[in-house]
């Protein structure tokens, strides 16, 4: 049940990487009860691709990527490519990204042009304790491992950890 | 730039976690480019806290949570608490959980009741690269940290990663 701790995108034949993996899974295995203190350990995610994208910094993108239909493309990795087979029966698609240049330790946000602060689980601030972003865009273009897309506030180069398909009965208030 | 490898919630005091926490993190100093080969290294996630459902097992759970709309709570941990502040404006919230129970090795999906596969970013299924679920529920109530929802389709036990408040204009194809 426990996720083994790896160091997935170093290079495997360093020692001591080799040597950390080592360790975590002997730390996990031996020392965690069969169902965590914390009750979840937490878990490793690996980005499936990355954005391309004209926003370069954060003072570029949007505070809604929806609001501002620029276009760019997303790379999925040569690995994750065969999961991308019937997507384009979908044209439009939630994208979860990792904003990897975010701050995690925020738990109150002064919203732009609002004053006062609140809870970082009532905003979408990037800045929040597992920076997921969540973003609807129109699924324009699939070339190979390619997909253009409509509408994504994440900034050039960030990593993207999941794809869904948009489906108007579950994800809509009704 | 680059996310420090920790195991936050095993016991800081366990030497081997020391140990294991200071060689990732010398490998993660030393051995990677500014910014890495492979893009990005990925990045540990952490629970902000766990729902409480009657789906103990994954044969009592539906397709989708917005389809057979029963009640859980979601108990969110006391350092997050101050998160929560605000939500309450809300009736509507995405709950991105971890499916800590899903395969993350598949690429194709065989959706039950169609027949032929499909790549595993064209479905919704809980078994992916990075199983993070995707909600939209209905808040009922917060009390203190505990959140009482209607729809969400995640097991009991079952880690959430983050809340995000559903808006209308920016979540919602048009």
């Amino acid at each position: 049940m426990l996720e083994c701790v790896t160091f997935t995108s170093l290079p495997r034949e360093d020692s001591i990487i080799q040597k950390a993996d080592a360790l975590a899974n002997e730390a996990l295995d031996s020392k965690l009860p069969a169902f965590p203190v914390e009750k979840h350990p937490g878990a490793f995610v690996k980005p499936i691709g990355f954005v391309s994208s004209p926003y370069k910094v954060q003072a570029d993108a949007p505070r809604q990527g929806r609001l501002d239909p620029i276009e760019s493309t997303i790379e999925i990795y040569p690995e994750f490519e065969a999961g991308l087979a019937g997507l384009m029966d979908y044209s439009q698609l939630f994208i979860l990204s990792w904003f990897d240049r975010s701050s995690r330790d925020q738990l109150w946000v002064v919203r732009p042009g609002r004053g006062s602060a609140r809870g970082v689980f009532a905003t979408r601030s990037p800045n929040r304790p597992n920076p997921i972003g969540l973003t609807l865009v129109d699924l324009l273009e699939i070339r190979g491992r390619i997909l253009r897309v409509r509408g994504l506030d994440a900034l050039d180069n960030t990593p993207i950890l999941d794809i869904k398909p948009y489906h108007q009965d579950i994800d809509t208030h009704n």
